[in-house]
């Protein structure tokens, strides 16, 4: 990279900056033809592919301060990777628009590139292309595709009553890292590490397909919000048992030190992408999946989610505009 | 839309504006499952599909003041289509991340999803999801797909000592209207509308493959800048006749109003989305396309472009992070 870990993203140029990410971004087998031209071309074995958006804004998704650009770039690409899986696909590509000010380090955007180009690699992807602009406020818009290998989409719409609701993946743990951060703590480490960069149960999508859900969701935005996205949209209601939801012992101790219900975290918490699918009863739910709860009828009036059959009344997520 | 029309984005709220953007988005055949899920699932029938992505930043891009929402969002969708059609695609689907104040009005973001879905409708494509953020200023981060039909991507590597050069689509008209407007004036119409919205020339793209194009472009940073990137790609010299690129009698009236040389603006000007191609000596060329250079060996030390055999030493195209 010679001299251009002093450089701003303005003096090495965007063309400049390309060079060193296409030099970052390893490509696998699946793609055809890689950055550096006007699009790439990207093998899509079954003649479809699922598509996702997902976009992180500065000071609304992340702080610079909290968060180090290789994080935040695993972060980024972790929420379009886990919405491919959440269909049950695994992503092949993805391709990331930044905006920054001028200013802006190209060591930082490289270092951001380079978190991008890791995350993908965990499920076998590539970083193939995308743009770059200067703006007020540093976002990046990630979008990807994947390959659903022959299966139909697992959708949001597919929950049928008696069907055991189970999930996969942490819960909590980033809300409570940014409450941790918010906070002005740096530790317990585990806790702002979650925050810091997901682990999100990626297997376990393409898994749940072959399983058989009938229905499955990202929980982004919580997993109570999330739950209610999926009961709305198959009609159900869904009902979670509090005694299947265990706190980490992790997060009981934070939530002590900051006289908080932990509770909140885990079915309010937004970002750390688990996967919250439903199964036909009796399915032996896949590697990483544990039951939460139960799809249930929903009669007329009647709420989409329910806690240990009560509605809940804390809160339930966040929606970006608000 | 109620009482939408009044409203801000956050009062309407991610999940209310969303519903409103599927309501606009017509669906075509290649969609499989659309929009509000996690992906959307879009047919890709030769088993690959090409895929872009390009960003407008309110202020660098655009500014509210000179373009309707409709139209920026015709723009923003342009960028991206005319990417896929550069590499002889044809666009089949786009996903949209807008990002953009609390308190922006719900009517003006619909208009801007209306102005995108207007013109992947161009194309036979549709909008099939994406993700809504707020933030400082707006940004319109467009990915896009499309369908090779078989063919093998038309890559800017490809141009050979001997090809004709050739574009299509009109080229300076932008740059022509962004100069009017930024002294102030509205007219002339013809000028201020090319601005406004762009009339890529989609069809030529994947004619220019059907006709053996070796090379091909979409014209976005400036005729001299895309051909650059072209011959460097190449490792050719593209030589552009002078006398194959007549100044419009539009330009040439709006340039000598503003005592500006319009050549200027044909060879340096961007977002007109123009497709610059080379192909085979003797190639009769697609409709829409017209000899504009031919392509020669690059000696050493060589500049990549010319303009009558000599080097051009006017400004020479933009990079969106200076």
């Amino acid at each position: 990279m010679g001299g251009s870990s002093a450089a701003t993203v303005a003096e090495l140029g965007e063309f400049g900056l390309i060079e060193h990410f296409k030099a970052l971004a390893g490509q696998t087998d699946a793609v055809l033809l890689g950055p550096g031209d006007d699009a790439a071309v990207v093998a899509a074995h079954d003649g479809r592919v699922a598509i996702s958006a997902d976009v992180l804004v500065e000071g609304v998704h992340f702080k610079g301060e909290w968060a180090a650009p290789e994080d935040i770039g695993h972060r980024a690409a972790a929420a379009t990777l886990a919405d491919l899986a959440a269909m049950g696909a695994t992503a092949t590509a993805l391709v990331v628009s930044l905006i920054g000010p001028a200013g802006m380090s190209a060591q930082w955007a490289l270092s951001l590139a380079q978190g991008l180009s890791e995350e993908a690699a965990l499920v076998g992807a590539s970083v193939v292309g995308g743009d770059l602009s200067r703006g007020r406020q540093v976002v990046i818009a990630v979008s990807g595709i994947g390959d659903l290998a022959g299966r139909p989409p697992v959708t949001r719409s597919g929950a049928r009553p008696g069907d055991v609701a189970a999930l996969a993946g942490r819960q909590g743990w980033a809300a409570a890292g940014l409450a941790v951060l918010s906070r002005g703590f740096r530790s317990p480490r585990a806790i702002v590490e979650a925050y810091r960069r997901p682990l999100p149960p990626y297997a376990a999508g393409p898994a749940a397909a072959l399983a058989g859900a009938t229905a499955m969701i990202d929980v982004s935005d919580g997993l109570l919000a999330d739950a209610g996205h999926v009961a709305d949209a198959s009609g159900v209601t869904i009902d979670f048992d509090p005694a299947a939801l265990p706190v980490p012992a992790e997060l009981e101790a934070a939530a002590a030190a900051f006289n908080v219900d932990p509770l909140t975290w885990v079915l309010a918490g937004g970002d750390d992408h688990a996967l919250l699918a439903t199964f036909p009863p009796g399915t032996a739910l896949p590697e990483g999946f544990a039951a939460v709860g139960r799809v249930e009828e929903r009669g007329a009036g009647q709420a989409g989610v329910l806690v240990g059959g009560q509605r809940y009344t804390g809160d339930t997520g966040h929606e970006h505009f608000r």
